[in-house]
């Protein structure tokens, strides 16, 4: 089913993102550049290598975030899904707003921290994959309930005593709109957040129901933590979700939703999510099936190029890692080691070390950084082992593949868009 | 010998961090203080538990803190030494003025990015411990020495190739005031950065003499990375370091130094630096004996708790870990598991996992952590285990002791200090 179109994006908001001063508060900017904005730096159209970046310095891809963000738009309306991207991955409103320009739902995130961010940008719909019961911060969000009627929000319970924590908030703030839950359905003995079996989610379904604040509208989970996870376990664990979501709706469970919330999928099986969500009947009110991959922004050379699931449907499309981190040689101490200045500080370690692809010698030439490893990461510094007559020398760059977007994103504030000859055609800024 | 007195850091600099609007930018605050300024804010005296911050949120003990700066102020000045605290690890202004008034000579970092934030604070003397090969950081140092002439810089070389590099791009900058350098030692066979043998710590030296743009001023290595370090080890290799630097003067190397760096010490084995160099004899020039310990303003619960020098003598003082991470129990979906709402983006997770210690119910009892353990982190979550009859409940915060200060600094941009009683007297602002 296609969500309906998006309001746009706080335009005012995210145009301040341009009148931001370039300073020593991000790395890896042009010193020259201090004291202008990002919107000018931008339009200088500086080259990433030529232009007095300095070493280490984050870059994405502008080609292949073009790609991915082409690619799950079209995968999910192939599929009739829609679509809420995970937002703790980038945490980047500009690509919030190109998520929803590709008609995206909404955006999820983890964290109440999260949804302050997205709201300071007037993100409209907000789905929170995660139980809240910060008594402060749902005093925040029934401020911004109340105070925008277009504000759609939808979160996780998954206990009675949960739903009860985060009625009494609510009450205790004054809430006038009560706020709209799922029951997370937990996704298996040993997993993460949910609740364990489906008499318990009638249990927690009854708590939300005796708590005037709350509406239940529907279920969701999170199949990537199915314990021993193949296609079986996953779709297994889906069409629990599934059943869940018929029966809770043939208990009239559903019945002040309007519209009624099914949700799983991040980046590692939403083939199984499409499937089993294309299966589910008819029920009294339209579903709004949501996808929630997020990882797909940036991609990446190590844990999601082996999971992604377009390795086993190649052709519905694929992803591009769009992150490549740019270190400098400081030092060659022995024939078989070198040493980057680029260390935990900068890049992701912890699924895969990073992952030598380039060399770019100091007149620019490029080529293959066979024979050239990444054995360890200090916290400024990466170590590396080269092989016998491997010719890396101090004063050359070194691009880097990394390993899990969430750890990669965190690192920097503004991050360079470049296309593949080097020309910087944008800045994405974060909030972490 | 003790540093003579520093200059004050940039006054207006330091008071602008007041002024800074609290935000969605950082997390944890009071969502009911967005807009406030952050003194307006550190002036409410909120407390940490009940004056309305969020969950996960990060504090520091301004007990333990001052504690910490009063120990290393003191161990230094008993010992002699110049003390140059390594400001990668809180990356925080206001922490470099107070390690600055407490008579710290200067402060010591680990790449270009973290000089230009320390300059933009006004931090008048900068021990840079690593190699520096990047054309534009070394046009902007050059411009930053010649506008300046009280800044102070000394950074490391360790190879023929990189002094040249050096010389080539100050040269091109059109650098008037030479860049200081001292030859790095490497710690040994297989150690980090450095030069492996005396032999070519003088083919370095003699690239540094011909180049007009560099001055040698010392000698310096980090014996935190002696391969299989023990305290006979890392005395053994210091005692090279100490013989290089009486070879190099005794050769004339340091005749244009004025005064002669001898640098060396993180946070394991500033004992073993002590007592080393005090046995070095008089040199043709005063000798500036800088120890750099970076780890120690906060201390922690797990790396540095083992490995502080002052396990060895206690005689001579202590550290106290001064972070606490305060995250809330949000689902306990098995009497056996429970997850908080903290996780790789909020905790360090390189050396060791979170360690809980204290459980804070909604009624502000506290009660010890026993029975409650970290077995995992996902982006945004903690996995906990409780043993048998473990009474851990939904809403409660559980605070967390953490493990190595460079990797939770990082994680966080203002980070309230709090006294042992929840009263919130300031906020550090982290730049990374």
């Amino acid at each position: 089913m296609a969500a309906a179109p998006v309001p746009a994006l706080d335009a005012a908001a995210l145009a301040r993102l341009a009148d931001e001063t370039v300073d020593h508060r991000f790395k890896g900017l042009p010193p020259d550049a201090a004291g202008t904005t990002v919107g000018a730096l931008a339009a200088e159209h500086r080259n990433l290598f030529t232009g007095g970046f300095t070493t280490p310095v984050l870059a994405l891809s502008a080609e292949r975030l073009e790609h991915n963000l082409a690619a799950m738009e079209t995968y999910t309306a192939r599929h009739g899904l829609a679509f809420a991207p995970h937002g703790k991955t980038p945490m980047a409103p500009q690509l919030f707003a190109r998520q929803l320009d590709r008609g995206a739902w909404g955006i999820t995130f983890a964290v109440p921290h999260q949804v302050r961010v997205a709201r300071a940008f007037g993100v409209p719909r907000i789905f929170l994959a995660n139980e809240l019961v910060d008594a402060p911060a749902l005093r925040w969000l029934a401020r911004e309930l109340d105070a925008d009627p277009d504000f759609r929000f939808v979160c996780y319970v998954d206990s009675v005593r949960g739903a009860g924590l985060m009625d009494e908030a609510l009450r205790a703030a004054g809430a006038r709109r009560p706020v709209d839950v799922v029951v997370e359905l937990g996704a298996g003995d040993g997993a993460r957040t949910g609740v364990r079996t489906e008499a318990e989610c009638a249990e927690v379904a009854d708590a939300v129901a005796a708590a005037p604040t709350l509406r239940l509208v529907g279920v969701a989970g999170y199949e990537g933590e199915v314990p021993d996870a193949d296609y079986g376990r996953v779709t297994a664990w889906l069409r629990r979700l599934t059943a869940l979501a018929a029966d809770f709706d043939a208990a009239g469970r559903f019945a002040d939703a309007g519209e009624i919330v099914l949700s799983a999928g991040g980046s590692a099986w939403f083939d199984a999510v499409a499937e089993v969500f294309a299966e589910l009947p008819d029920l009294s009110s339209p579903v709004l099936k949501l996808l929630r991959s997020g990882a797909y922004v940036s991609h990446d050379d190590g844990h999601y190029r082996e999971i992604t699931p377009f390795n086993r449907v190649p052709g519905e499309g694929g992803l591009q890692p769009a992150f490549t981190l740019w270190a400098q040689v400081v030092s060659r101490p022995a024939p078989d080691q070198a040493f980057l200045n680029a260390g935990k500080r900068d890049a992701a370690y912890d699924l895969h070390l990073p992952m030598p692809h380039t060399v770019r010698d100091r007149a620019g030439e490029v080529r293959d950084a066979k024979g050239v490893t990444v054995t360890g990461l200090s916290d400024q510094h990466a170590w590396l082992r080269t092989d016998e007559g491997v010719g890396l020398e101090v004063g050359e760059w070194v691009g880097l593949g990394l390993s899990h977007p969430c750890t990669i994103f965190d690192k920097w504030q503004l991050i360079p868009v470049a296309e593949a000859d080097g020309t910087v055609v944008d800045y994405i800024r974060t909030f972490f």
